[in-house]
């Protein structure tokens, strides 16, 4: 069996963060609490000001219980086509950990304000009390460009300035 | 907490069962064999004859790995459309478990050819010796069908006429 991954380039890296960048919303998945199975979920998703993933998700829904009781989580970003072999589309896998900041604790307020600056129609329940946000920390990527075309990431090769900024 | 979840109806079943019918791809998730954190990623999907979800995978992907090790998986499935908040948009999650048919073995060339006659793309590689088609036994499912509108289902929700066929 060959290496099915390519040497990763800048081409590579631009190719994934504006897959991120342009993600509306995500495939999550998540392990069941009761029995390690995987479970995969819609998030609507934007990016914090440190170009992480950042959602905003209720209390109430079986994906939040998933992270409470285990952080892994994984994304899928990068929206098919509507024509075509979906499998032709470039897509971004992110293996994460999931970090809860919740209303009232340090640094909800800010979050809060940039969130809805990208995502203005979750106005209508962000300020529920059961919904908070969660920042993805990436852990590695998995860039698949289409058939023969995939890429191992590192957190460093999505997220160059995080520490500049 | 309120229970989150409403009585199962004939419409949550039809809605169910819409999605996965029209389902042209979904987002896979699965266990990763050395960390057991979940993976997501995107594969081709189609239904076997009982309606049963379908796909066709190569030895060489991280998702056959990952499902050779542990069959768990599970399903997300339905498209949100292109305007709007993308959680007002009905999705499907399932989870089940893998059975794997491949090339050579009992069924394989039946289910190769129902496969091409609903995914005629797939001519380009389903013959190619590292792929192999992928069958999903649903354990459960959870249908969002946007806001406050969750069901649980089970798999004789979503196939009724199976023992039929």
């Amino acid at each position: 069996m060959t290496d099915p991954f390519r040497p990763v380039d800048d081409d590579a890296r631009a190719l994934a963060r504006s897959l991120l960048d342009a993600a509306e919303h995500a495939a999550l998945g998540v392990l069941t609490p009761e029995t390690g199975a995987p479970m995969v979920t819609r998030i609507a998703l934007a990016t914090d000001p440190q170009g992480r993933p950042l959602t905003l998700i209720s209390d109430l829904s079986a994906h939040a219980a998933a992270l409470k009781a285990n952080p892994a989580a994984s994304l899928l970003v990068g929206e098919p086509g509507a024509r075509g072999d979906p499998l032709t589309h470039p897509r971004l896998t992110l293996q994460c950990r999931a970090r809860f900041t919740r209303q009232g604790e340090p640094g909800h307020t800010a979050l809060a304000a940039h969130y809805l600056s990208l995502r203005p129609k979750a106005k209508l329940y962000s300020g529920f009390a059961d919904f908070f946000h969660v920042t993805f920390e990436i852990d590695s990527a998995l860039l698949n460009g289409g058939f023969g075309r995939a890429w191992r990431l590192t957190a460093p090769d999505l997220l160059p300035r995080a520490s500049e900024r």
